[in-house]
């Protein structure tokens, strides 16, 4: 037997860049501003590093948050374009370097009114993208999280198995909330970002609100499967929606009742519900997904 | 020497309430969303529970939490006036009880698009209301917090002393970014909650945006001040402001210019800009705010 | 009526600070280390920052930031001491500085086995200090926070009062759980303090474990008192104790029975029990507590 | 091209367990705690929920969280064995679970002094379990997080390459500081579970703190590697470490040196190391680890 280095990757994290665009269009006066979070992790010649304390090969984070501000300066564009220029850009400079991927968070802000230069940070959903690169191959997924949405009828749920531990009562009226983390995988890194974007989270959207929900999994098909039939350039839709459990409360004891209007908004526990819908026909691209902490 | 109670309350915290309003209007099918946090703090006659153990004059925090949901049945309304109504009955009820203060926090949410049930959690600011009755007097004080807002210029910041310790540049044009938290108490217990939020708010943000800046205690000043102007209700506004500072990226070392437009928006420390605007002729109202930790 | 500018300060909050000592006895090799979180607040001759975007009396928050690290390279010591040098510089050094606050969060580190400069950082409490100086008079304020107990028994509830909305079971066995906040003040800015924090916080876990409670606020009566009898040079003590219910989980559906042994912990709603205990021959030091939000 | 359900799990999340024994040993009077948070995801024969909203073959997430409370009071003994106890339950009773993955945080409590029922509770890293049983093999990782380690010295970086974008300077000397995460597959799911937790424990702190270090991903490399050789019931250690930045503070502008002791404690940007160590003759067993987002 050997100790041996298994699946490995190392890069800054949580990299904090504004950028702002002064120049947009004719007025002068008229700011842009794009706010992001990004995250890179570089996989490639290791061993060394690990085994033996020798970092010639070792493109240091500090590096990489440099480059992140410094390719800033040409601006940023959408977020998948940026992820693939910089993923491009450490496979590409670095022989040892031989996957990257880039990870951004994108903060939303609005305009406040007509003023050119002063903005409103909006508080809903982070659009996020993932963008990887192994020399070869380049993968783009897009995705949104902290999207909270509640659907406050049309929801029912029973007919499940009793065993000696269930004691949740049937209900054909209840509310049903979650806050979404979705990510869907593009067929080919190359996309109009924007339109995809907004388009898929449209469909999503719609799919939970117009879905009359048996289950908290049927809406995440639902919603996954939305965003495939409308979006060809999508090959495969994951989600994870937490239940974010509202319970009537029992005003009974005080000589009231209630007509499904007053609830607890419970914090803990919760229901997880997690999946994937995926085109029958899209191979999978098990690279292009984050290395989560178990899939190393 | 002996030892005393000093100064002491209690009561049941963060409350998590929905309401559901079911028949809103014409549309029978049409629902209304109410999301609040609600925290109750009670003082009184209780030293014998502090000193002997004899809950005889002790509401329960149980029951406090009851009587919010109880109360809910009746439909919520402003956050304003659930909070008097709560504070009243509190009072009214438990001759041990002197002062009640119910303190909310007001979620917003979104109706999507034109569904009747169907809603997006807005995750910009969160509304606040402390409402506080002792026997004779009631106390409104609204607000917002987590109003995140900035300006991308219009901003300078100079003439400042320099001593021994000083290293920083002086400079004609910034970011002034801040996470807004405000409060502002109400000059009588009796308003248009509605319009008088809104009105509020509006003031705010506007006089964040069109203020040309040399400090952000400049700004937090001119925020105060408009609502004063505008809001006759209005005695007085109070203003935490942190400098969310947002630092030009020196792109030098790799042969770029920055001509303010890469940023690294810092995280800690931060500046922390903290003041009170008041009318002159408003007599001061100390029982109207929250008895804060030091504030005991 | 005019609007006028009321009470104000400002400052850097959350300077992260860490010391090592290299130094320390006569082992060259043995290290010290220090943690700390430092939050300076200045009030003073601020009008026309305000009224005018006048800075000349504006000591910036980046200077301030800079003094705490140059301050920290002649040691820090306990940090009620290095933040009364602190609290004293700022007002000697600025003539329009009238008083400096500076809190300080110290967060504890322990060394690993004998190794002379390795170190894991403790998670339980946070040691606090608050030294506040305006030019004449010094208060120092210590404390420590997220210190969580728990009693699993000793503990009873009833003898309450009850109402149309009460259906809180009375107990005569629960658990007890909370999380202090804990803040004392000295009454005289001269003290041992290791020593005086040492015995402040075993009186306080001492009085925890060893009063069989009625009630939290008898519980955080008999931690007060704890501390004022052992501690002559404490003047005030002021608690903050969220209960933080466990409630029994009932069994009984499964055919099970639960004599006191299984318990759910739950997040949300939870009671607040917020109090002082004084001297009564200690004269009040309004000047020694934070302004708080409310307090301004 | 057909829309289908790729894979998916559902479960409980979050169930907040305290489990109190009061008869342990031969005191009546002593008390033992236990203080867990359970998170249960099933995945099986779950289409028609997906497709049809059928939920007859639905476990649902409450009944989970309620056999989590029935089975503690048969007593939860080590996190590991009441995984798998939970997770054999779930899939031998119900036909359409095909696979339980049961993840547990332990939360550490110390007992105060020798009293008998009352605790401190320990902030130090949570102690970590996964139970996976699919019908036929259980797997069993351990695991801890949030153990926060430095070495103040013994730190090197320096060899690294240099390209258009990289300003650090190399450094003979500074601050290695990390926030563990670490999880540990056991050979069988069958072990002295609290020794091998101590024992891993112990290898991975030793490792750290006597490793003179040339990079995180030595350190890293170096702390999986010591798990391995000290304990054989383990297959495969995984790691992901952060690198909290402790920045030195440029003193010079205020005419002070700073000989390695004073520094800058960084929020964000911060390196992020990620690996795997694993024995050359290990069989892998991807199904022993969760299912992370990415990894579905």
């Amino acid at each position: 037997m050997a100790v041996v280095l298994g699946a490995n990757q190392y890069g800054k994290a949580e990299v904090r860049l504004v950028r702002v665009t002064r120049d947009s269009g004719d007025d002068a006066e008229r700011h842009e501003l794009s706010d992001l979070t990004v995250s890179v992790a570089l996989a490639g010649d290791l061993a060394d590093t690990h085994t033996a304390g020798d970092n010639a090969k070792v493109l240091t984070t500090d590096t990489q948050k440099n480059t992140v501000y410094a390719f800033a300066r040409d601006g940023v564009g959408e977020i998948e374009e940026f992820g693939l220029r910089l993923a491009r850009h450490f496979v590409d400079s670095q022989p040892s370097v031989h996957r990257a991927r880039v990870r951004i968070d994108q903060h939303a802000w609005e305009r406040l009114g007509s003023a050119p230069h002063s903005f409103a940070r909006s508080g809903r959903e982070i659009r996020t993208a993932t963008a990887t690169f192994d020399g070869e191959a380049a993968h783009v997924v897009s995705g949104l999280r902290d999207l909270v949405l509640m659907n406050t009828t049309d929801s029912e749920f029973w007919g499940y198995p009793k065993d000696r531990y269930t004691t949740l009562a049937e209900t054909k009226d209840r509310i049903l909330a979650t806050a979404v983390t979705a990510r869907w995988r593009h067929a080919s890194p190359d996309s109009d970002w924007a339109e995809s974007y907004a388009g898929s989270r449209t469909a999503l959207v719609e799919a939970f609100a117009d879905t009359y929900s048996f289950s908290l999994q049927q809406t995440l098909y639902a919603m996954g499967s939305r965003v495939l039939e409308r979006r060809p350039e999508i090959a495969e839709v994951r989600l994870s929606l937490p239940n974010r459990h509202h319970f009537p409360v029992d005003l009974s004891p005080y000589g009231l009742d209630n007509p499904g209007e007053v609830f607890h908004a419970a914090d803990r526990p919760y229901g997880l519900i997690e999946g994937a819908v995926t085109r029958d026909d899209a191979p999978p691209a098990p690279l292009a997904w984050d290395l989560a902490e178990g899939g190393l």
